[in-house]
C-alpha cells in the first residue's frame, strides 16, 4: 500500500554481561514479575515473550497499550491483581515499558522499597529514569528478550508454580473477578460501568481492533476489554490525550481495509471524550469505514455528582443556569450525530438492547455504526486500593 | 458583567502636521476614498467618521471587520464597486485598516500606481509597511478622526456630490447590483449562492450580530449581508482562520445575553467550515443559547468541479473510492447534529424552505436552531475582475 | 552616511484629557519630582524638559541613561538626594522613564504609599504596570512634553523656590556631597574609587560621550561623573548587560568620526567588565578609534573581601589554589593588552599618575588609550540608605 | 574528582545477521576502508579497532577527532591520501564517523558511484542518512568491533598486502609527503605554515593534547600534527564553531591536572581564532595552567590577499581606511596579552625563534605561555584536488 520510504528498523542486542546479571536477578526472585509495554509490541516481540512467560512460569502484567502481546486470558496474567503484583514484587522485568506516572515513577507506595528492576528499553536516555536498575538492558526489546530466553536455557532453572506468590496473586485476582462479575452481572436500568463492557466483551470478535478514550470509560473498559492480540488496542497514551480516538479509529480502519478486511475497529468512547472530535464520524461515513464507536455516555457527569443537583437539573427549566461547566448536556443522542452522515446509529437503554445493537453493528460489515449507551450517571469505578496518581512519599 | 480588571485603553492623537498633510492630500483629492477598518470598529471610532464620510461628501469602503461601522445601506458606501474604487482612486483615507494581503498590499495592479495614502492606524510599526504614506497618523482611530474632523473644518471645502469620480462609481455600484440581482432572483432549484443569501438578507433583523467563516459562503455572503451596526460581524479574519466560527458565535451570544436579548446572533457557515467545530453545537445547547446557524451546504464540494466526476460519484456504489480528499461527503444533514443535541433543525432545498425556515427560527427566541441549506455544487461566485490573491507586478 | 531606510519615527500626542488631569496634579504637588527616563533623550526632548524644569521651578532625577537631557549640574538636578527624592515626592511625573527594578518597581519602602504618579511613556503596554497612574499620557515624550508646557501657561502656577520640600532636599544634597568630597579628596594609595571618580571628572570634556559597565565602576561613576549633553551615556542598561561596553564604545567612536571628530568617547570599565570583551582593542586599534578605556582595577576582588584571604593569596606561591571563582588574576596589566595591538597603555597607582595618563590621553587625538587604574581592593561604595535590589513589601 | 552522577552508559551491540553482511561486504572488497570517527574515541574502541586493523591488513582514515584511536603514524594509516582514498574505496566501514559535510555526505564527486558503506553508529537515526548502507549496524562501537572481530576469526580471510589498491594509496602517500616535506623544509622568512607546523611536530610531545581551531591553522596543522592517542585532539567540530579552543584548552588542562600532570596542552590558534575568547588568558594565568598557546599569525589577512592591497595597507597613513571588514590588525602581539597577565610570552619570525620558544615553553611545566608565529600573509594551503565544501552532482 505504502512505498518504502525509509530502512527497516536496525535492531541492536543487549551487552552480554547485562544478560547475565539480568538473569541471575530473575532466578534470585521470590515475587518475580514481567511488565509488558507497547515498546515490546512495537518491536514485535510477542513470540518470545510468550516463551518467556510461560517456559519460566512467570506471572505478566501488560500496559494499556502493551495489551495483547500475550493474550490478556492467559492463565499467567495476574492484570487483575495489578496494584498487588506491583507492590510486592520483589523483582521486576520492564519489556519496552517505562517508569513514569502509568507506571507510579516505579516508587513506593505502589512498588515495594528496594524492589529490583530490569529495564529493556530501545531508548538510552529511558536506562535509569527515577530508579537505578540492577541490570540495564539497551536493546531492541524482541532481540533482547530472545537473549535472555538464550541465556536461561543454559540452565534449568523455572519459576514455581506452588509459591505464596502464586498463591497470594491468585487469590487476589478471584477475588477481583467476583467482584467485577458482581457488579457485571447487574440487570438494573440505568446500566452500570460493568454490565456495559460485560456485553461489550461478549460481543467483540477475538481479532478486533479496539480503540479507547476517556476517564472511567477508558479505565474500566481497559480492565474489561480483552486484546487477544499484539498491536490492537490504541488509546489516549501515556499523555492521556484527549480527542485521538476517532483519529485513530479511522487510521485503523484504513489499515486493516485491504490487508484484513474482515477485522473491525471498534471505538469505545466516553461522552466527553467525543465530543472532542465527534465531528470526524463524517469522514468515517465519506470513506465507509465498518467503524463500531461505542459512547458510554452517563449524561454528561464529569467526575462524580451530587444526587440533587442533578434531580434539580433535570426538572429545572433551564439546565444551563445550574449546570458546572465540566458536565455536559444531559440526553445527547450522539447515534444521531452519526446518523446524520449516513451512517447508522443506536440509542440503548438496557443491556438487551445493547446487545441487539452489538449484534447488528457486527453484521454490518460495510456500513459505520454508532451506538449511544446510556448509563446511570452515579456509576463509578469500583474502589481502588491506591487513587490513580498517588505520589512517591520519598 | 466583568470586574475591571485593567486600566481603560489609553488614547493618543497624531501629529498636527501630519493631520495638516492629511487634510491637505485629501483636499487635493480627484478620487478620494476612505477605508474603514476593524480599527475603527474597535476604537469606537462609528460617530465622528460618519460626520467626516457625511459631512464632506467622501466615497467610503468597509473592510470585512470593518462594515457596519458606517451602515453597509448608506449612499456614500461603495463597497458594490470595490475593486474599481480601489485602482481608481488618487487619494486613499485608511482609517485602521492594513494593507496587507486582504487589501492587496495597497500595490498595482489592485492600486492605482502612485496612489497617495494617508494612514491612521495605532501601531508605529504598521505606518509605511509596502507603501510610503504621503501622511502617517499614529493615534487612536476616533481621536484622530475628531483630529481630521477639527482641521477640516477650519475651510469650507467638501468633496462634490457630481464628479466624474461620483458617477463611475455610482455606474460601476448599479452594473453589480443589477447582475446581483438577476443572480438572487433566480428560483432555479438546487438553489445558488446569491439567491440564498437574498433569503438571509431578507430575514436578518437590522441589529443581528452575523459571524460567518468558510471560502464562497464567506466571500459571497460578506457582500450581500449588510452589518448596519458597528462591531457586529466576526468572520474568519485577516489570516482566515478556520473552526472559529461556533466559538464566536457561543461568545457572542453570551455577551449579548444579558445585555440586549433581544439582538440574534446568525451565524453563516460553509459547510467545510461547519466540520471544523460543529461539535460544539453541544454548548450551544447545553446553555440553551438561541444562535442560528446557517450551514450554505454546496454538498461537500470544494473549489468547483467536474460535471462527470460527480455524476459517477453519485451514482457509484462506493463513493470513497472516486472522492477526492478535500470533498465532503455528499448530502450530509448537518441539522440532525443539531437535533442531536435538543436545538431545531431544519433541511431545505427551495428559497420558501429557506424563509420559512429563517421565519420559526427568528421567532422561536429560546432555542438554537440549525439551517442546512442545500445548494447547486455548481454554484460559484460571479466573475471577479481580479483573483483574489492578486500579487503585486512591482 | 547611511542612505535612508525608513520613514521618520512617526510622532503621538497625548489626549488633552489626561493633560489637564496631570497638570492638575502636578499643581497640588507638595513635594513634586520629575524623572527623566532615556526615552525622553531618544525623543529629543531636552528643549521642552528644560523649560518645563526651570519655568515651574521643578526638581528632576535623571535615570542611568536620561542623564544629560537636562545638564546633571543642573541646580534643580536632585541626583545626591536620589533615595530621599524618591521616598519622599507626592507627584511624580514620569517622562520617559518605566517603573522597573531600576526605579524599584515605583513602590514602597523606596516610594511613598500613596504617591501619585503621572507617566508619559510611547508604549501603551507600559502605561499601568506596578502602579497605577493617576494621568496616563500615551505619546511622544518631547510632544507631549509641549503639551504639559501649553497646558501649564494657561495659569500663572509655578512651583515655589523655598518650600520644605527643596530645603529637605538641598539640605540632602549637601550631605552627600560633603561626604563625597571628603571620599574624593584621599590621597591614600591605593586609591579609593571617589578619589579615582575625580581625577576624571576633571580630566573629562563637557561634550564627551560616555560608555561605562560594571559594578562598582559602574555605580559609583555614574553618581560622580556628569553629562551634560543628552544622549552621551551608553552603559549595561535596564538588564545590567555585561559586555557591551567596547562595543558601544566601537560604535559611538564611529559615529562622530565623521561628524563631530573633536569628540572623544570614554569608556569607563570595571576589570570584570572588560574581560567579557576585552579583545575588542584589537578592532579599535584597527580602526584607529581614539578612544580612552579606564579599567578601574580593584585587583579582581568581586564584591568585597576577607582581608586576611586576600593577603594570602598574595603571598601564596598558588593563588589559583585559593582564589574564589569570581575573583581575577591579582595584578592583571590591562594596559600591556591595548598595547598588543599598538594603543597606548597606562599603568597609573597614584592620583598623580592619573591626572598625566589623562591628560596625555586626551591630548593625542590620533590613538586609542587604555590606563589601567589600580585601586584599594578594600574601595567599596559608600553606605548606602537602602541595598540595590530593595524588594517591595506589598 | 567528581562524584558519580549517573549510571555507566549503557553497552548495545549490533543484530548477528547484519554483523554477517558487514563481514561479508568487507571480504568483497578490492579497495576497502575503514573510516575512525569521534564516535570510536567516546566508546573507547582503540584496542579494537587497532586490531581490526593490523588482523586483517585495512587502511584507515581518521576524521578530525577520530585521530590517534590507533596513531597517526601507523603503516596502515592513510590520511596523506585522503582524497583519493575516499574516492576510490569500494567498501568502506564507518566506525562512530557520520556522512555529514567533513565527509561529503558520503556522494560523488568525493566518493565512488555505488561505494558500498558499512555503518556502525550509537545512534539509530543516523544510519541511513544521505547513502542506503550494505549494513547498519546498531551499537556501541566498541562493542560492534569486537562482534566484527568474532565474526571474521571465523575464517582465514586477511586484506592482502600487494594489492594495487595498497600501491596506488602508498604512491599518493608517498607524492603528498614529499610535496609536504618540500614545503615544509623552506627557511625563507616570513616563514610558511608547513614550516612552522613541522618545527611544532619536532616539538610535541608524544602523549600532549591538542586543541586546535582556525581556517588554515586548523585545516593544516590537522594533516602535519599527529596524534598517537585517542581523545587527545579537541578541535572546532562538525559546526566549525569558533571561539572554542581556549575553553576547551582549559577544561583540559584542568583534567589533566591531578591525573597526569606530565601530560601537556598545546592550542594552535589561528589569529582570527584566537581573537573570539583570547581574553581567557586571564583564566588560564589565575589557575596557572601550563598551556601552550601558539597563534599561527598571517597578520590578519583571511582568505588570500591582494599583494597590491597589502603593500597599501602596510604604508597608508590611516590602514582602517582600506582595511576589508574580515582581516585583523597588522604585526598584533598576541604574546604580550598573555605577559599582561602574569604568562610567558613569545615573539617569533624564524625557524629557529620558533624551536627555541617551544623548548622554553616545554620546559617550563608551571607556566602558561603564548608563542606568537608572524607568517607569510601569502603562506596559502598547498593545492587541493577538491575545494573543502564539494557538492554532490547528483
Amino acid at each position: 500500500m505504502f512505498s518504502e520510504c525509509c530502512l527497516p528498523c536496525p535492531i541492536s542486542l543487549a551487552d552480554s554481561s547485562e544478560i547475565q546479571k539480568a538473569v541471575a536477578a530473575l532466578k534470585s526472585a521470590q515475587n518475580p514479575l514481567i511488565i509488558v509495554g507497547k515498546g515490546a509490541a512495537y518491536s514485535r516481540a510477542e513470540d518470545n515473550i510468550r516463551r518467556l512467560v510461560e517456559d519460566y512460569g512467570l506471572p505478566f502484567l501488560p500496559t494499556p497499550m502493551g495489551k495483547g502481546v500475550v493474550p490478556d486470558n492467559h492463565p499467567l496474567c495476574v492484570s487483575a491483581a495489578r496494584s498487588s503484583a506491583l507492590l510486592n514484587a520483589d523483582v521486576i522485568l520492564l519489556l519496552g515499558a517505562r517508569l513514569n506516572w502509568i507506571l507510579h515513577f516505579g516508587l513506593p507506595p505502589r512498588f515495594r522499597q528496594g524492589v529490583k528492576i530490569i529495564q529493556v528499553d530501545i531508548c538510552a536516555e529511558e536506562l535509569g529514569n527515577n530508579i537505578k536498575p540492577v541490570a540495564s538492558l539497551l536493546g531492541d526489546v524482541n532481540a533482547v528478550t530472545r537473549q535472555l530466553l538464550e541465556q536461561l536455557q543454559k540452565s534449568t532453572w523455572k519459576y514455581p508454580a506452588n509459591t505464596e506468590w502464586w498463591n497470594n496473586l491468585r487469590k487476589k485476582i478471584k477475588a477481583n473477578e467476583e467482584n467485577s462479575k458482581e457488579l457485571a452481572s447487574g440487570t438494573a436500568v440505568p446500566m452500570n460501568y460493568y454490565t456495559v463492557f460485560r456485553c461489550v466483551k461478549e460481543a467483540l470478535p477475538n481479532d478486533c481492533i479496539i480503540v479507547s478514550e476517556g476517564a472511567n470509560t477508558m479505565d474500566i473498559g481497559r480492565t474489561v476489554l480483552q486484546n487477544l492480540h499484539p498491536r490492537h488496542r490504541l488509546d489516549a497514551g501515556t499523555f492521556g490525550t484527549m480527542g485521538v480516538g476517532l483519529g485513530f479509529a479511522i487510521a485503523a480502519a484504513m489499515v486493516v481495509k485491504d490487508e484484513t478486511p474482515e477485522k473491525r475497529v471498534v471505538c469505545v468512547e466516553g461522552d466527553s471524550a467525543f465530543g472532542f472530535s465527534g465531528m470526524e464520524v463524517e469522514t468515517i461515513c465519506r470513506y465507509n469505514l465498518p467503524i463500531i464507536i461505542i459512547v458510554v455516555n452517563n449524561n454528561g457527569i464529569y467526575n462524580g455528582f451530587d444526587e440533587e443537583a442533578w434531580t434539580n437539573m433535570l426538572q429545572a427549566g433551564d439546565p444551563a443556569s445550574i449546570a458546572p461547566p465540566v458536565s455536559l448536556k444531559p440526553n445527547a443522542r450522539y447515534e444521531q450525530v452519526m446518523m446524520a452522515f449516513g451512517g447508522k446509529g443506536y440509542f440503548v437503554r438496557t443491556p438487551k438492547e445493547l446487545q441487539q445493537a452489538l449484534n447488528s453493528s457486527f453484521l454490518d460489515k460495510a456500513m459505520p455504526s454508532l451506538i449511544n449507551v446510556m448509563i446511570d450517571p452515579q456509576s463509578d469505578r469500583k474502589k481502588q486500593e491506591f487513587p490513580w496518581l498517588t505520589r512517591s512519599n520519598l
